[in-house]
């Protein structure tokens, strides 16, 4: 089973950037964590990361057949982007929606999630631990289907 | 560690209930798998539910001292509970809001959680395995704490 | 065949209450006018009160099974709770939504029914020959089925 | 006592429009279920039907002095006619608003009922038979005048 | 010059319609009145009504080369009809807008006029008198154009 | 009889402010009109403009016992003063709302006049002839009181 | 193959009313274009017009059985009749909806088209060109079903 | 004169809870001191909390000829309780709103108070002495009916 | 101690204006019932009122290092004075702010204070009495602080 | 004469998305039709599709002076990119908005495009038909231009 | 070149009001810097401050003729004031629109301006720089006039 | 010190889009301009665009380290963005917010800046000057920092 770890827009700052609200480990770290957890599943993973809605799209789409699930945080994307929403609906895969920060606490306009209702499910707030739940509930998603 | 695990209105009907969204496994059967991990966890877990709005607040409030964390399904009262928000916002213990289906993809009303904002973080959507993760993120939460 | 009629908040205090809006009719008169026609129609009835959600709630569920149908004034909690919309929705049986006033004609907040979209149908504004129509209503819903 | 039963828009095509959701009854099936139960009532029932709001507004208008109440089953113009809200407020008949179908469990936009306010009461949900409940309650609202 | 004075929906029962908002004059009274005024004035007025939206838009579309303005008194399709509004667009007579009561201290849904924005002006709330400050209005506009 | 005629603020300046929407007559202009006609319907007028809403508050306060009736011009407070609204539900005497410009053809904000409801009667859009049919108004309020 | 041409209020106007936004364009100039279209793809067509909302519901309900497709410029009637709508869901044709100006480049009210849901498609913005597009797409509507 | 103080859900929890929002005065604090003022006002006072909604209600109900008038608390309920509204309405007891927060200064959704519109008024912000304000407000509304 | 007592607009007409919502007493009645509590608290106390926004303004803002706190009863500018606000924010003295009336249960734009959140608290509904509920509270948040 | 149709996000998934919206035609398959019209028409046709809303910004801009016209599928983009609205309205091009799917018959955030108000007119809900219907309107633009 | 500088409510008080958003600067010190600056540019200011809105009408009207531009900071009557912009767009001048604290980063209710449609530009966020760049801005708009 | 100017979509085009908003000036213009004023005050400018949001998003995130602070132009993304926002929110370096037009005087949907509650301040509406005005403010904030 292999898991594709999408991360949407100023992720790649993360450890760096507002660490009162995303605390201080970078992708890498969470990358290595969510492997760890990985090989005890048995299954494999691959993170990639963009700035580019565009990117995401395509990404989205080129994982059909070449992953059994996908875990996405869209960051600043779940809000806005309608294409990612539809490009979700047509890739036929089960995707798990993650976010560092509780997006139900934070301003107003992020407590709207356009890609939440072609999503699985939602993980939100846990931190770096979000990933690891995303991993879990893909995981399982696979193998109780 | 203890963890408390509340469940809402109709959440005794589970696994007769409207099959085609929240499945056929009853609530028994969702305490037996979340024992099950919690054994491996080496945490103690307790479940409750109530049809009583009342009897929710009751027993978050009676948590301070007894138990180190709170999963909360909070059914119907996820959407029109202010006093349940106050609650969680009194006991001083991590909660963790959690849901059988994708509350973000059903009717517009199910959208809003008015005790989200003072929840640590949401699960929803992985039906009965949603207990599984909420159970890994109160437990991830207090070990990291 | 037998018909469960509820009776939510404030009800009890019929006939003294603003008897501009409601009459002077006492439940236990309406109760009488029931059996009443009950009696000709050839059904069992059985009315109960209750200013509880959580009570309303754990009646309209133990009712599948001893009920063929339910005749439901929700009263204040017909605009507020989505647990006995959740309720209704979970317990198989027609249910009946009364009102003594047209709600439609009164304040704005009132014109919103939570539990419509899940009742068979709606019956509103005839006073306490409401719960005649509604009793009617039940019968021929279960007899045309 | 004569009632008059007005039907709007479209309703002359029942029993051919939308089955599932009006049912195969036609209008004339449901005039003589009418007819049926005003003679046990020992009333007298007249039947209209137009698609043009004009129409029904001349109607209700014609009504005073000929006709002891109306039941109105208004269809598309419940939801966009002043002209016919006005009408009713004018004529000084009691009028009871009824539907076939449940409107509050339909689209948004039929959940408002401009005439609601000014009619005694409404039906609404129960096919055919939200007819013949019409009728019980124009004739209780006249006898209990 | 030649004004035509059109009056929409139920204004053929003033006189008997809420009396406590309309006052008991009549349309015929009202017509009177107008005459009296406008031989003092100078000019021809033409008085119509109907309950029909259609016809109200037909008889402005044919105003055209027969009158010099109208004084319209749309009644409840003020608040409804685009097809009225759209009539007054097309037809390149000035059009007076006048109401008996006035629309602003009324429902919330008497505040807005489809129309309004398309008519030189608005005179609301003076009763019969609504028709006399018309007919000087559309005097005035014709006379200093 | 004694008509008080109150102007909001930068009516001082019309004749010169934006004349594509209000023509090049002045406030003294206008004064001179209303005045020939007041002579000939046999009452007495007083003129008054402020850019203050306070002052304008004062003068419709000390209004009663000296004028008969107001007409008033608000100007950009017809939108924004509550305060000039209460003044005039406390004074006791009949007010007409009048506008140069048609209001309803205006920008969005200028739809809603909050002094219109506790007013007699609204007369918008005829440019200076509006102070004309103001006073015929407030003439005929009195004469037919 | 026969297509109904229906229009809506107003358009009798065409080319008189409003050319900066419709043109010069007959309705009987638009009708000979589109004859001349038909005669090439081997259709019939028969084109009406009323300013009546009723009128038009009821060639839309006998055009079942008599015509393969209607193409429907609704007017006004497009953002207002709700009959309309319910007119079309009945009939069981495909109905084109179509306009001669680009309605969502026009006033915030004529942007929501009450008929789009039940039409198959909606041609909008290209003149009296419109009327060749809808019979086009109505034309290949039939063909390819 | 016996005045009830009714206290709503979490407020048990007084003194411990949110202490920068609330302060660390208990509601049995509270209660000493309202003893203190109304052992000077010459008046009887009975203090009752709980977290049930349907409690809330039916203590307002039995309040009727025990009681000359109600202080109520109703925390978290203020904004959601439809029931409680109606109790009050019912039970034909002056009723004075109290809040220990200035709920106005707070999140938005605690703006709005269901149960304002039936109180004779509101007292919010002082902390413990909106306790002592009430029983003034409440003395002096029975002693100057 | 010394406090201020500032009235906003139409308050000068206390006992004229509306009696129905305001009762028969005066501002001077007021200010002599709150001079004898005062006398008793030991506190000085001045009254002023002013139909003038700005003029509020100057007063609140010269208030400091005079008084040790305001009670406000704003009248109509609670409503629309951001003018207001911000000179509550800067004077850095204690703001009751008070109402005769419940503002709660009258028009729907009487509910919003826009002063609420940076005052203290509020007291409103008790006529008369308002202000000696507001004079005890500031006084008591002088001496508690 | 060349027009340029340019396609949006994940429109390259076309024949294997939903097609139960889209059906199974692929865009190469759509290319082909066009281009079998635009033969019959005399004009040449370019193809492009992209995920990215940046790159179909470029492509726009870039047409000025190459092309004649646009036919623009911007799929999800047609929703959310103001970017696009601003290069459509800098081009100076005609540009025809197309949609497979009839988008007001569709989720509620998809009624709304915010491009149509800067094109020509909208084609909508006619599958691949539209592309031909949107190729015929941009020619017929340009040769009646 | 004269430019007037007019300061809105509460600006009196600025060095001294909420420094943690309008820091320790006094108007005196802005007037200051503003007039070093002033003569650089060789161009002569003046500077004027009111807490009414009245005046600051007035002031507007009689800028006309005397000075060249104006730089408005109408603090809170930004929000609040359609007089103001009246005002503005009477007086023929350029006015830039000018504020210490970025207003689009607070209450909401600040985002709004009323005056920003009839100003040139607004300059936001700057402290007392804010006044710098508005001078600069005034200069220039009647430089490359 | 180094002030970044990025510009975003559709700005290239400037001088041949839209002149009656934004003039014929290009954006090569505008940067000489930049550079005059960036030599007189000593810094250095590097002006960059691009119609795509990612590569903005790169460009801020990139900005740290390498400048001072960022002029930011962000066009159309400047009401759509989020993932601007954040990136902005992250990179720890004041940024301008600037603007050609005063686009609180444009489309409604204009006036919201997503970016605005994150930047240090804004400057809108004063064509090419905006970015001299953005310069000055940029280097003012550093030096007073």
């Amino acid at each position: 089973m292999k898991i594709l770890f999408l991360n949407g827009p100023n992720l790649n700052l993360l450890g760096t950037r507002q660490p009162e609200i995303y605390g201080r480990t970078t992708l890498a770290d969470i990358e290595a964590q969510v492997r760890t957890r990985a090989a005890i599943l048995g299954v494999d993973v691959e993170f990639r990361q963009s700035n580019h809605e565009g990117q995401l799209v395509d990404w989205v789409q080129e994982a059909r057949g070449r992953f059994d699930a996908i875990a996405l945080n869209a960051a600043a994307y779940t809000h806005t982007s309608v294409a990612l929403r539809d490009a979700i609906s047509s890739v036929g895969l089960p995707v798990v929606e993650l976010h560092l920060s509780n997006i139900h606490a934070r301003e107003e306009f992020r407590h709207r999630s356009l890609i939440a209702p072609v999503c699985v499910g939602q993980v939100s707030g846990f931190g770096a631990f979000s990933y690891i739940l995303a991993l879990e509930a893909a995981v399982n998603v696979k193998r109780s289907a």
